[in-house]
């Protein structure tokens, strides 16, 4: 299979979000043809139609070299390239807002998991997602389906560097939060969160770089009582957010 | 590939955690013979052979059918069967607890969220799982691995139909609330909760079936602010177990 191009996206939930908020995002739709139709995807592809956005059907075999992948639902459609905002652009207008709050993913890769993150992010109203342009995750067809669209909904910002941006955060008066397991570590349920908050969560396994740790305000844990002590990555996002924005 | 039986887990930090605490369960490991050994995977091998655990070296190919996958990250083994335990006898002991806090899958089948949903259960100290024995999830080796071996730890609970189920743990006095986003549902994160609740989940997309629905005494909601209103259910699942269990 070839490697995604990050401008397609696979799934149905995903192409009738992007068809309900940003239409004019869909270029080209492929579906497949030898596909059983539900009325679902009967009204989705009239939908599409109505709106003058070219409808291919094509082969099982030709989605799957589309998306790189077989979770594709019968659905697949090229997409205008999505924005990545530059980190020192974004906070020049960001840092003005009376609240923000941000997320920033320090090497975390998973699909499963940076879809899932998506998700709750954009369910809980965060504002934008940091991550490195070296390390960050790729925005593959897997990573939106997962994300059930948020993908296309959320702000997504590049650093070149994520200890010089957290600095910068600092310096504009965010609050500096780490999902951490150490001793220094807060209640995150019990946490007084200031209007403008960072919040660093890093990869299962290797955790939060040193050189982002040390810069942190608070690092902050999720009380638990079970014999494991961490979370899924995506499930302690969640968790995070919840309290953070309640 | 062959189905996977439910004897078989896989994965370095499932096999790990099952040596932990219940070392007599594995019968047999199975490690991948061309692979490179880290540290970690080298003190994996000599405490197994220390227990005189029978290891076998042997190929991916081996591997992969012996767990149905190939995450297995060169381990494979073969455990005691883990107890489902049967509802009504499950009933008769948790019941006499003071404290009894119980979570109800209904028809929840992918395996990334179930594995998730087992993890962040035992996390947060949930007292068991409960599920259909018919339409019940499969704890397959990827089940367990994305537990992070929560799986083998957890009391795990087969019904044989959970009306009857529900309606027997009202009558014991559990207070049951349903994950949902109905008009009737209330603030998770200010509900009063009481020292014996089972929480029911239901598949994405479907939800929770009607029959079980009518019997809850409580639906509860996630309050969020973005576009999108739904979390996966497995990032759902960790939200509401966090909110119940401060």
């Amino acid at each position: 299979m070839k490697t995604p191009s990050q401008d397609v996206v696979m799934g149905l939930h995903c192409i009738e979000e992007l068809f309900k908020y940003y239409p004019k995002r869909l270029l080209e739709v492929f579906v497949q043809d030898s596909m059983k139709q539900n009325p679902r995807k009967k009204t989705l592809c009239r939908r599409l139609e109505e709106k003058n956005i070219p409808l291919r059907r094509c082969s099982k075999h030709l989605l799957e070299s589309l998306c790189g992948s077989s979770s594709h639902q019968g659905f697949v459609a090229r997409i205008k390239k999505r924005e990545i905002s530059l980190f020192p652009s974004f906070l020049e207008k960001e840092q003005r807002k009376q609240e923000s709050r941000l997320l920033l993913l320090d090497r975390i890769q998973d699909p499963h998991n940076v879809g899932a993150i998506f998700r709750s992010a954009e369910c809980f109203g965060v504002d934008a997602v940091i991550f490195s342009n070296k390390q960050g995750p790729s925005i593959t067809p897997s990573v939106s389906k997962v994300s059930s669209g948020a993908s296309e909904h959320l702000r997504l910002v590049g650093s070149s560097s994520l200890a010089n941006s957290v600095a910068a955060l600092q310096k504009a008066g965010y609050q500096v939060l780490a999902a951490s397991l150490t001793e220094h570590a807060l209640d995150a349920a019990r946490f007084s969160y200031s209007s403008k908050w960072v919040l660093i969560l890093g990869a299962e396994g290797s955790g939060i770089h040193p050189s982002l740790l040390k810069k942190v305000d608070q690092e902050l844990y999720i009380p638990m009582r079970g014999k494991l002590h961490s979370l899924n990555v995506a499930s302690a996002a969640a968790v995070f957010l919840a309290f953070a924005t309640q």
